[in-house]
């Protein structure tokens, strides 16, 4: 493990723009056996592949590691998450461009070797796609899990464009393998143009909760969390 | 067909930002039977999903053609190739997104009609892996054809990452497939890192022709284009 | 008339960055006898040539177009605008670089031309000085128009740098010729430093409502909407 | 003194793209002894040498005044500020690139030559650690100051990676040299992830007033205000 | 006149982003009186309302003084340009936005005083159209001018989307109308595709020098020089 | 030591936008001990405190790190460098922001730590004042070196603004500590306006060698290339 912070020690911290580009500074191992006693760890997953729009998230893993956190508890919560956790960057899982398929495994298989080792993952993404080999992955390591999810959209295509697998899909999948269990799943945040009313009868049927950006609006989001915490 | 100049005629020509964004302003028909006594139709091809780099040139076609054509013959070449010949913009191949395999087929069955209406396609990427369904295309309408090929790379890679069909790939594949006469293939251009020994020695197992920068440098653009030329 | 949907018929639905780039992919056409049955048309006014700080919007019409629209109805309203209405893209209007008056002239004709259809028209600009030929347009086909026109400043100058036609005077002359019924036209989102006295006092003689950005904060959009409604 | 707008008289007023390029199109002069008369003088502190994160605020000052004003009084506040005080643009203070210390001196001698002329400075930044000078130039003119300070930081820290004088430090040196009077030191909108314990304790003993955003969110803007304001 | 260098006199020279924004850090005067003994005054034309295509070079005055010019004899040439002339920043022409006439009469006019003075005017635009009153205050100054111009294309077209002011047109207006000898009239560098058969005819009729960029590839620079002063 | 590689080693080889950003993704080590038996390490010199310009190069290091490297041999030199060297990332020379002379400091010793081990330092930058540090580890380990510089300056100034250590002083510095031998020291490139007289006065007593830009035309790059490499 190679801790970003261990050269700047004289002056307490790494300033954002050098050093070893973990996310937040934190150390970094891409060794399974080094995830002992760590609480969370971060994995990035920089794949794109699957978009139907425009594409550049495979980027977003580096992107978000080259920006720092600040230190200490945070103002108003009080809470110094890196004080109360072992945070670890745990690396990339090993895409391969032009190869959604293998990229999905090689995310499944790195998220799974986070949760064998009894750590949090946190996952830097990519498109959205990629909540499917996460959350497989969990579901594999937990059983059905319970999801709180936020979007604009609810990603519950059976297939877009006659696709089956793409960042429009994941959510359908998952609960039909399922990976997770609609009973304990909250979407929050839906607005827009999409999806309708097929994919709206099909989530009713599974006893999905979905709360749209009206419901975040006229009930206050200390109520639109309530309704979601209960669900779990 | 809609043209695009039509609405300016008073003037004689339309400004480049404004009406409808074909190619150089031509005429634009996604109908086959619109092809007959076209000389030359332009065609798009969308697509990035096999590229093992920067993502992007899905928007290609779209920006080439946001750019305007100057009217009149070549200053200094003396034809006016729109004078001489009659050209359309044939629109955009129907890729799918997150599905190349699908893409490719559409682009390859879209050049199909321009050949098969006897039109010469010219085709705007779009990322590298489009030369194969581009030029199996030509040599589903005629046969083998003899290639001139300008890049830095030979693309003639047999897998990237172990996937068969991307961005580096179209070269191999063509020859192996008899859509490209290797005695008939000539290389300009190749600087750089890649390809390797491996590469080489099958292109030369083939009888293909490289041209390196250097040959570009010391031979001069007249001798290389004579000796490409009279492999034709 | 062309449909840009109809080569992505096998999936649904054609992607933003493919294809031609109409608006929303809407159908495309610029023959008024294929306007018949339609209920709205879009059109673009590609100029900036009456701005009087920074230039750029002529590049707008075509830069709305390049995004595209979700299908289906809002989440939130409940409607789906496209399955109710037949909406076309009607292209832009043919103005002249460097001679703003002919490209006056040419969107309050193509304006034209979809009312004289009996279709709406929703144009898309371009600096606000189009405001003028599009609203004259309206007046030509029905008399004096209601109007609610949201914006930062009531654009209603005499001149701005000693030029009557500009970003800045579209709303006085378009009162003074008789084009808009004051009693009916309503301001929304007044704020920041213009106008004056001696343009409020305009105002205020003609009887317009001026509606300023701490009205929608203090009243509420519900009530603003309604005194704006009222007048019409 | 040089006034931008005079050669656009005959139209009133200078379009914000063209001409000398002041704040505001104000009068420029760089002469003490045209301050005589003068409300308010913008003074430009082009450095950035002392931040921690990403520079470029050296390009700060001439980046706002490449922005016009616009005219007349402010609609919703009915103050025309250009028609009730006279202002003036003083210029850069000559600060010199790589030497922080010399630049600190530049900034503090050039405000103070503003205060000295009994007109009010605004400063325009520049880093953050540009306060430190700005607010000793007004404490060496008229004794200990109160300071309203919006911010997401206090900016009191002793010393950054070991650095005393950089963007995070100048409140913790102006109040222990006595240049702010902690008694009236109210700092507005303070948020994240910084200060910690140590701070805050070193602020409760000097008796500093710190409103943090939950305060601006639950208390209003009116009441945050009167609590500043009370103290100064 | 106002020396940006004065503030930074103890280091010598001005750090190119600070201090107020003059071409090069030169003396700025818009005073007419203060020409006396000056040899050469920078002018801005900060205008693009009659381009063509994209706009944006109104923004180009105050662009090109942003940047800082290095002091000390050309390594090369070996002289010091600013050491042996003295030149000044004379400001902008006090453009009118959305009114290119009087943006036209304005630079003449401004172009006019720095000829009136005895001074050689540098002018920085902003379109192309400039030329027209850039070059014809020389005329009017000196009678009519030997003229070497450096562009792709002539600008001598007699109208331009039927506008016959805008920037494709200022040579052929300039040469008709008196203000060029086309005798002593040089292009350097034409290439591309415009103008066509028919400008070409008039250039040969009044006996106008074109040097293509072919010319200047086969003849060599020193050759193209030589053949254009000699016609001075 | 981490290699970055190791998690692709199915495919053979890492994508640029994947895994962990070192250079050319290539092994990375910060430890000492590590450097045994490497024949190249990168170091990384992530400042920009002493530039007196435009800031910005802090962010060198990292966006030089983001782009990768292609494998194998190079096509016209023939020579596969990471075949024929052993290199590794050493990371970045623990700079402290705000405090220049730390960060060279650190500079120097990162530098200094890759020679006791007796490999080849190869620094990324950062701002041209990094030359100091760089150069003097090396005088330090070997003694006065032979340096061939290529730049369009001399970086040969006693001061600049009155700073004696920033970008355009190192070379003045380190000959006159005698870290640089002058007899073997050679700039090849000078161009542009910088410096006058008295530099390069000044190099003529050293006897420093000067190759202008002109020689390079003039002379070519191999005679360029012999003069230097006969200094050495």
């Amino acid at each position: 493990m190679i801790d970003p912070q261990r050269r700047w020690k004289p002056h307490g911290y790494k300033p954002e723009y050098a050093g070893l580009a973990t996310f937040g500074g934190l150390p970094y191992t891409e060794d399974p056996a080094e995830l002992a006693g760590v609480d969370v760890a971060i994995v990035g997953a920089p794949m794109d592949d699957l978009v139907t729009d425009r594409p550049g998230t495979r980027l977003g893993p580096r992107a978000i590691r080259a920006v720092g956190l600040e230190q200490g508890p945070h103002l108003e919560a009080g809470i110094d998450a890196f004080e109360t956790l072992r945070v670890v960057d745990y690396g990339d899982a090993p895409v391969t461009p032009a190869d959604p398929a293998a990229s999905h495994a090689a995310i499944e298989r790195t998220v799974g070797e986070v949760l064998a080792a009894g750590v949090v993952p946190i996952v830097l993404g990519g498109d959205h796609s990629i909540a499917e080999p996460d959350v497989r992955a969990c579901a594999r390591a937990h059983g059905p899990v319970g999801l709180i999810h936020f979007d604009t959209h609810t990603d519950t295509a059976r297939e877009l464009y006659g696709v089956e697998i793409n960042h429009g899909t994941p959510m359908y999948r998952l609960v039909e393998e399922g990976s997770v269990d609609p009973k304990r799943y909250v979407q929050i945040g839906l607005r827009g143009y999409w999806p309708g009313e097929e994919e709206f009868a099909w989530q009713a049927k599974h006893g999905i909760t979905a709360l749209f950006m009206h419901d975040v609006r006229d009930l206050g989001i200390r109520e639109v969390v309530g309704r979601a915490v209960v669900r779990m």
